[in-house]
């Protein structure tokens, strides 16, 4: 992954709870850095996400100067502590980068409910600081995961005027990912100057095809957080600002956004505890996109539908199931159910020309397509999960202690 | 369990799918009895229960003369010979029992979408009526069995007026039990004469803090079937008939008619797929009794919550989380949980008398009460369900091949 113009990386281990490994990430941005963010809807969330949302509040500008990300402990449910800790790594941050407590923004992964000793980065951020360089994505990424398997990043470079910038993400996810919002934990980077208010509308609009079609178990974090950092440095070149919707550069930029919003949140579901599989749920002919949607989840999060893709088993009971407990406009007679491109069901019965060898030979791929068409009407979704495998239990079982 | 004067059963072995094993089960009841029913609101329900919804829609006296229930297919998604197979079923029933089809009332369960071969009961249905006799309920239970691990019937006398009445009830569950309704399939009858509107209000009201309280993993079957039947034998015995809601004697029935669903219920969430603990959900103080079943589910249902309890873990962080995801009102500081009557949170933070040791010794008993305080209102529930095995995932993963 290229470097971002404006962003610096730096990671170390302060010790929070993994041994031998990093488990902080600061990622400080130019001065002129617009950010903007979309978090968790829980009624109960973690103070970073109190945190994030006071200062973009605040912050009409959505100026920010630096990030830190720490993984082993979320600081969620930590009450008076929490927000102290908040302050505390904020301010650490802030005097090391030489900015301002409000331009810091945080995010936190891990553990619940125990309080995160935040004085811990004292002895790290005059390192980090000091060692930050460009295009560390990698190590980032790393240093950010928890039960994750694999470290999460993608990017695009576009054509926006004048010059070519840069998109690059990092993510970490793999359990508790669900709508709304779908990953625990993204940040996106650009150099493209981008006012406010669009890189806001950009995320909002580009969450929603992306994380928020994720599901791993349906479970939703107290610390989902997806900020997008756009440092301008590309206006350097020659880039003017977008600052309007309507802006004929925007489409273009807007598609490789998404595309790395997407490509992010396909290896979050691709990682999803215990998986081995990858499942697209796609859903066609419901009674509008919304409906669709509300069908595509309640598949997706299925136990019974998930364990079965787990035992590659082309089980569309289930799928007739989940359609059926949705709730949404559905008619059973009309129904017809495809696994990886071959039709099980039509019209309400299992279909005649199902083929049980052709069938299991398609189940045992490790990317398994399923699709519903209910033809009702217009209305299409798509959403991503993994199957439900007995090391999801194992992992979360024994998670804590 | 005592025989209910009226009721008359038999099982036999019609070959369905398992071998070896009983798999039809059919209930004779004397002529004046009424039926009444609750059913899955899954959308893409099974031939049977629309089978049932039609006959007890049509027949506003709620007649019924014969319960045909076979297990190993669901006889669900089989489009118009589903359909064909439920006439069959209940013509067979209705020649061997004497009486019209339209008095048969019908359920099956197993497989979703294999069609069912109904021809298959010609040739047990006249040993079945030849056979039938009284208080056969654990052979009954048993023939219902799926997945279950043990057959689950309960009992109620209770004095009605001039002399006591019966209510015997079984049931079989194990997985896809939720809400609404929660079981995929019970069977309650008693022998006190009950007006057909009284025996529907009964059970309409007992399934909400019953059945409807129960999930073992969000799935809703196209199958969840409830039947309850008033034989009126009693009223031989010199038991009026209860006519209206406010007839003095039926506060004591209604208490036992509720014990009996209660109980069953219970017995399908301890025998939830894998399950090895019991779970009861307590809500306190949400801003009213909707809202704190919603909260409820929402922990009941939630995997992270369930695999910690699997693993012995008072992970109160996942409760937290799924207080949060509910959508419901609740203020993270004003948060108390306890498992087992230990409080492990109070008031947004960790309780500062957690000790690991009594919680963890706690964690190992079969049995855990999981109780959550939001210190809003006076909106309380309960809720039960099981933990999240990998025994759930193994069961699922290959149940159908």
């Amino acid at each position: 992954m290229p470097p971002v113009a404006g962003v610096r990386l730096a990671t170390a281990a302060a010790g929070i709870r993994y041994p031998g490994r990093t488990d902080v990430l600061l990622a400080l941005l130019d001065a002129g850095t617009t950010g903007a963010g979309v978090f968790t809807r829980s009624k109960c969330p973690s103070a970073p996400v109190d945190w994030c949302r006071e200062r973009l509040k605040r912050n009409d500008s959505g100026g920010a100067r630096a990030l830190v990300v720490n993984s082993g402990n979320a600081n969620a449910f930590t009450g008076k502590s929490g927000r102290a800790a908040t302050k505390l790594t904020a301010t650490l941050a802030a005097e090391a980068a030489g900015c301002k407590p409000a331009d810091v923004l945080l995010a936190s992964t891990g553990v619940i409910g125990e309080p995160l000793d935040a004085a811990k980065f004292a002895g790290v951020m005059d390192h980090l600081v000091a060692d930050a360089a460009p295009g560390r994505w990698e190590e980032a990424a790393k240093a950010i995961m928890t039960t994750d398997t694999f470290p999460k990043g993608a990017a695009a470079i576009v054509r926006v005027g004048a010059d070519a910038v840069t998109v690059c993400g990092i993510a970490k996810g793999a359990g508790m990912i669900a709508p709304d919002m779908a990953t625990m934990l993204s940040f996106v980077f650009t150099d493209a100057p981008i006012a406010p208010a669009i890189l806001k509308s950009l995320l909002r609009k580009g969450v929603e095809n992306s994380f928020n079609a994720v599901t791993i178990d349906g479970d939703t974090s107290t610390s989902d957080t997806l900020l997008a950092f756009a440092t301008g440095t590309a206006a350097a070149r020659g880039v003017a600002k977008i600052t309007r919707l309507s802006d004929p550069r925007l489409p273009s930029f807007r598609k490789a956004f998404n595309a790395v919003l997407g490509d992010l949140a396909e290896q979050v579901a691709r990682d999803g505890e215990g998986a081995r599989k990858l499942v697209e749920i796609l859903i066609e002919g419901a009674t509008s996109k919304k409906s669709a949607r509300r069908i595509a989840l309640s598949i997706a999060n299925s136990p019974l539908v998930k364990t079965a893709i787990a035992g590659e088993d082309a089980n569309w009971g289930r799928v007739v199931m989940a359609v059926g407990k949705a709730g949404e406009p559905a008619d059973r007679d009309r129904l017809s159910i495809w696994f990886n491109g071959i039709r099980v069901a039509h019209k309400g019965e299992r279909d005649p020309g199902y083929d049980e060898a052709a069938v299991s030979a398609a189940m045992r791929k490790p990317e398994i397509t399923l699709k519903v068409a209910l033809g009702l009407g217009k209305g299409n979704d798509r959403v991503l999960t993994c199957d439900l495998t007995k090391e999801y239990v194992a992992i979360n079982g024994d998670y804590r202690s």
